[in-house]
């Protein structure tokens, strides 16, 4: 039995995309609904089947949801939350997949309580890739991956069991935490590799760039990320951004100093420390 | 026709096994030989086919051979090939594969020129991953992998010429470039981001890294690599590293301080640089 009637996907990109393609594939919802900006995109979302029906405008896309995925760049969620919430059926449930939580949730709590008709439970499905459009869209992107779904003391507690359900039944591994907690662990795991990845990639030399092997490549990888999305998630993060960073400078400074002092030991003890935790990635 | 009758190879690892299986498949060689340390590798390695001949002792292994690859941890490399040296036949060829040449080219260009006999050509196949073994060895390691070859004013112009056809006939892409170039080269775009990848690591929290997804695994990925090797290439290309650890550094917190400041703008433009530039990575 599908979990949803309806289900409509603000935002129909690689991530809202491969939700699209795993809740048809997986039959978590009888219909599945995209709204879209973009004709392109529309048209895109239809002919890789991402959605059963596709539509340009929210009001029209939302009125028979019962679950609306906010699935946009972060600073545009507010808004788009709000038109959703204006014309979403009472009792409709919103989530978003934002990769901040505390400036999403804040905002979007706010919105729903006024609303006093909408539940929401904020969202960050942490699939993906360097690849940014719903021509990268798949209907295992999810499976296995991580997804964090925050809890407040606004939080509703059947909102949020059905939220953690909707993506365990697209396969995702779902921890439960605050948003404060959230933007603090994503800063370290996800925020923060991608600044390194960016700032590697911006200090290479072409002429050095030409001789770079797989370390080189796996490191920067996600260096060719859009610039735009990302702009938007660390601005929404600054300050665990900073206090990573802080963490990350402290490492490395030790560790060149191990290094320019000829330090083999103390090096060697600072790579294996590293490794070690990194060997227990899955 | 083989380019070797015989090719001794001084520590069978990732890199000695890679290039004994190319050898092999590629008849590079009608010969090849390994020189062992532990009685448990070269067992592997004979299982693993990635020799023909397996010793224990360097003066054995390098008696007949025509070409002489020193496949071992930088720091054991000189004191290898001054063995090898003493018991080479007059007119041998000897490379190693070491990731900082400076440090060892300076010292087997030495150690050649006392001994008269042998010619050394210094190379850094750009090739592996972060295991190690033998085990992990593939003919098809070094296909189409960067593969660098130092020339300096005392380099014999013949013997560059078959180091250069060797590592083609392997299938590697060969660059030639002074010692000097090379390690300002790799400092940026393999010795550093090891350094990074080994921070991140080494800098997150074991309780945020069970939430890690792709992003962060590609970045960290080297980090798994073995310390003690990592510890020799950092300690003999010290100043290299120090020097684009500074580049890395400026560029980090360029943008560290646009996203702080909350400068939308100034953020986008520095990624998109970085981006631009890893894009352009094969």
């Amino acid at each position: 039995m599908a979990k949803f009637n309806n289900i409509t996907i603000i935002g129909v990109g690689l991530i809202g995309g491969s939700i699209g393609l795993a809740a048809k594939k997986r039959r978590v919802a009888k219909e599945v609904t995209g709204v879209f900006r973009r004709k392109s995109t529309l048209k895109k979302a239809l002919k890789f089947k991402a959605v059963d029906k596709a539509v340009m405008d929210i009001k029209e896309g939302v009125k028979d949801a019962d679950l609306i995925v906010l699935a946009a760049p972060v600073y545009s969620i507010p808004k788009l939350a709000s038109e959703a919430i204006r014309h979403a059926k009472k009792g409709a449930l919103i989530t978003d997949v934002g990769s901040t939580k505390v400036w999403i949730v804040k905002k979007l709590e706010g919105m729903v309580r006024s609303s006093g008709r909408i539940r929401f439970v904020g969202s960050h499905p942490m699939a993906g890739s360097e690849h940014a459009g719903v021509e990268f869209a798949r209907a295992d992107l999810l499976e296995g991956s991580p997804c964090i779904v925050t809890k407040t003391l606004k939080t509703d507690g059947p909102a949020l069991k059905r939220i953690i359900g909707f993506w365990k039944a697209l396969g995702s591994r779902v921890s439960v935490m605050t948003p404060e907690r959230h933007d603090r662990a994503v800063a370290m795991i996800s925020h923060l590799p991608h600044i390194v990845a960016f700032s590697l990639a911006g200090a290479a030399a072409p002429e050095d760039i030409v001789h770079a092997a797989e370390g080189f490549k796996d490191t920067t990888r996600i260096a060719s990320s859009d610039p735009e999305l990302w702009a938007d998630i660390f601005l929404t993060n600054r300050r665990q951004i900073a206090s990573a960073a802080a963490d990350f400078k402290r490492y490395s400074e030790g560790l060149l100093r191990a290094v320019s002092k000829g330090d083999y030991k103390g090096t060697v003890r600072m790579l294996k420390k590293a490794k070690a935790k990194r060997d227990r990635c899955i």
